[in-house]
């Protein structure tokens, strides 16, 4: 009956387990050696992007009279030329509509299987996907292929597994016998029908976009609602790709494609807001700004509203045993994909006496110039630049840092500049800037998305970490990350991050970078902060996404 | 560590493999019946009530310059002259906020042992609690026994066996380990602290407070939340004998008593605005009116809003193998505690071409007519009377039924009058108003609060089905109730019911009376419709109420 539930149950057991005990798994293949894949695999990947360029988009199914698509590669600053089906809102919404209630009164485990298939079809994209990533969001191949392939193919399990957990402990049935008082005892055969909630809408953004989309898309489905995916104009394609293989085999299993479907915009003519003022939208799952998370959040009451956006992440940096090795760790998170990734530590805080070493106080002077230095160390090399920075994704970046760096109450002391990409002169790079700011400065209360990052001395180590758990909960913080040696410390700054609802990595050092997040072991964003109202994924980020509706039958009369 | 969880854990578990398998069970006494009580438990209860009468309700730790109270009694018409403490709402969520922390960072489980625990305490108030229910809300007394005691208690229960749950499956720690790359390997100690969200406010309802209180309340305090009780100014004795029980054992466990208060109004001087208003309030629970409940869900985007108000609901009466049986079970839930349940029957259609029976059709007047005389037998006595229909909690009720009967376009098919109840002469009663009305009528299609009930005759029983579930779905619909021999009619109507989100009993006769809920066996309101947004009790009403926050430390360098 549910023959891919069935193929699939002993991977999404495993997953349920790595849920519950939360050690490493990483189920999909993470690096792109070809050892791990079959021969010419990448070649074959880059053939499938290549060919995409310059055509239309072609979706089965879908009908339409006009095309758009304008997305420019950060690589070579050429328009990748493929254009896309623009439907219109009532469009999207009718035709979710229509597909919804075969896929809604289909059993849980059906979906579920037929997810867990679509999981292992992308699999089967992760190349061509990664190049699709590459030239639209400005990563760099490495990252491209992990980030689009196995972290977001992990991610898209980890919520089928809890969406699974929490459909399974609803029985379908059940049989209900008790006397009522000095009546006749009563048998009721009970039935419990989980409804989807309705069509629902995913926004994803522009430098990551399969990371938080999987989630969002494969919690919907299994529950039985019908998905519309909105990407950034700017990096429509990876998206796209997944759109496409998801419809191929929801068409194969006998259900309508347009139970995922694709809404594409263009600058000029947005269609955010329009999806979004539809009452037929009943669930919106958002990856983007702040200011327009909070939007939706305050704007889509009647809608459940599941959102991860952005906020102010620190770092405090207060002692160290080995402080080369922890300045290296901090200066590739800043480095890596140029800072544009929600995890990306922004504001640094040195005490301003410095930093306890086995070896001495290291003047905060000298930690800042052993910061700038490090950086320096990565981006020397153009290829090491290239494999670590990546491209920039957004012009409109390198207009801020040139803002940022022309405010007066600040002292630069790394300035940005371009690198040359060895294999892409055209490409749009920019080094990190490290900028010097006063602790009282509201400049690095903000988020400053892109390769910047504040120094910033405090008075000491408390001040630190007041200041940075006072920005996470009014600006909103994803992930922070102090070193320290004193165990006296961290557990203070484990309380206090906590109660600011924000989460902090610990000394991390080995684990390259430092802002890698593990599904099935990480929960990201809190809900407690500003920077998001949901977690990705926890049992809150499915339970909602459907309903019960229950009949009772009198029997045995 | 945690005694109280331990020693309520056979329980618990208990409750857990109810709420999954969701047969028959009931934890808590709903009989009171002398067997099941102590010695003179009914006459100690109803001292301790008469006790309270003319008294200020104090609380241990609150202190309050203004006592407020208008309570009258349905069945005396004599105010019970208890008076309370009334706090602004600034003093409430600053008590709320200062209780919080010590409680939010206790173990789960120690939070969910203390929960037990107070159920526990709460199951030896029954009696005092059932006559404070009876003369606040109009409720018989057997009624107000089992709802405000094992009913409300059992709910109780079922929501901690979920937010049990829930949290469980969140491991405390998770050793994490593996390699990134060519790097060495990386030793992650994880730490996952569950955080409550923040104060919450449960507004509870003028008819049933009890019932829906008590999930809200021990969903919350499980998850880490304080609660801030905000009854309906004339039912407050019930929930404040509740919350006083509950704070006397958070006293004794060493917590802060505000951990549950009381916010106590009166009707020229309302607070729910002002405590819905604060940004302190992060939870909202409220059981009422359907325009105030989606007035909230609209206004409170900042907030997890969990609703149950109100619908129309439907019984549709086609085929009957004892139809005598099936006229007597609907009689019996329109006439129960006067329909003032959110389950109650409203809307009673009934095919123009009559009703079959293994006698043949019975034409639509005859069905009516017995309608009308089995209602009557229902009220002929006053004793009877008494037991099934109790007083009328609002005068307004008495107003709306006889503006009811003023309107032109209806037929009175029974009109209502007060029964003289045997024991309280002065008692606020009126038996079942039934209304003969057109399908095309609208004013059905709204609900009527109190006992008032709409006949109408459908085309047929497609039109009938049709009409109800359109009803459920513009109007809302919480339990609707069909009557057909017919198995292939029957699945008709369980797929129509679920596609408009509205549950459905059929063929309930011998379950008495009909619009009985069970926990750990119904799930009450479905979220599918406008009768509110959540569900009692399923795992999302509790999921959302608390998040994890995240530390890890890197170990082993």
């Amino acid at each position: 009956m549910h023959d891919d539930y069935e193929r699939h149950l002993e991977r999404l057991r495993r997953a349920q387990e790595a849920c519950a005990t939360r050690n490493a798994w990483v189920p999909f293949e993470e690096s792109p050696a070809r050892a791990h894949h079959p021969d010419g695999a990448k070649d074959a990947g880059f053939e499938r992007f290549s060919a995409r360029l310059g055509e239309r988009f072609a979706l089965t199914g879908v009908v339409a009279d006009h095309w758009v698509g304008e997305e420019v590669s950060p690589y070579t600053g050429e328009a990748l030329g493929v254009t896309y089906p623009r439907r219109t809102s009532d469009d999207l919404f009718a035709a979710a509509e229509r597909a919804w209630p075969a896929w809604r009164d289909a059993d849980p485990r059906r979906r579920v299987g037929v997810c867990m298939e679509i999981l292992d079809r992308l699999a089967t994209h992760v190349f061509e996907n990664a190049f699709a990533t590459m030239h639209t969001t400005g990563q760099a191949f490495m990252m491209a292929f992990a980030g689009s392939g196995a972290n977001s193919l992990d991610r898209g399990l980890e919520a089928l597994a809890f969406a699974d957990l929490a459909m399974d402990a609803v029985p379908s049935h059940a049989t209900y016998e008790r006397t009522f008082g000095r009546g006749a005892p009563v048998t009721l055969r009970k039935r419990y029908r989980l409804m989807g909630v309705g069509p629902a809408l995913v926004i994803t953004c522009g430098s990551y976009p399969a990371w938080n989309a999987y989630p969002a898309i494969f919690a919907n489905l299994a529950t039985g609602n019908p998905v519309i995916v909105k990407p950034h104009p700017h990096a429509v394609l990876p998206v796209a790709i997944a759109v496409e293989v998801g419809r191929e085999l929801l068409l194969e299993r006998g259900f309508d494609p347009d139970l995922l479907s694709l809404a594409v915009d263009s600058s000029n003519d947005l269609i955010a807001r329009e999806l979004l003022a539809d009452p037929r939208c009943k669930i919106v799952d958002f990856t983007g700004s702040q200011t327009f998370g909070r939007l939706i959040e305050r704007e889509c009451a009647d809608k459940l509203v599941y959102t991860e956006t952005s906020g102010c992440n620190a770092v405090i940096l207060e002692s160290a045993d080995d402080l080369e090795d922890v300045v290296d760790a901090i200066a590739l998170g800043i480095a890596i994909f140029s800072s544009q990734m929600c995890t990306a530590p922004q504001n640094i805080f040195i005490p301003r006496s410095g930093v306890a070493t086995p070896a001495g106080v290291v003047a905060y002077e000298d930690v800042v110039s052993r910061l700038v230095d490090a950086v320096d160390r990565l981006v020397a090399e153009p290829s090491s630049a290239a494999a670590v920075c990546g491209a920039i994704h957004n012009p409109k970046t390198l207009d801020s840092l040139t803002e940022l760096t022309a405010v007066s109450e600040m002292t630069v002391a790394r300035a940005s500049s371009e690198y040359e990409h060895p294999e892409f002169p055209a490409a749009r790079t920019a080094t990190p800037l490290l900028i010097e700011v006063a602790a009282e400065s509201a400049i690095y209360r903000d988020e400053h998305f892109g390769p910047a990052a504040f120094l910033i001395a405090a008075d000491d180590r408390t001040h630190a970490l007041e200041r940075a758990t006072d920005d996470a909960q009014r600006q909103g913080s994803i992930a922070n990350y102090v070193y320290s040696t004193d165990e006296a410390y961290l557990d203070l700054v484990e309380e206090t991050f906590a109660c600011a609802g924000a989460s902090v990595g610990i000394n991390l050092r080995r684990q390259r970078p430092i802002n890698f997040t593990a599904a099935f072991s990480d929960y990201h964003v809190t809900g407690l902060n500003p920077a998001g109202n949901a977690c990705l994924t926890d049992i809150s980020f499915v339970a909602s996404r459907f309903r019960i509706v229950q009949s009772k039958r009198e029997v045995g009369l």
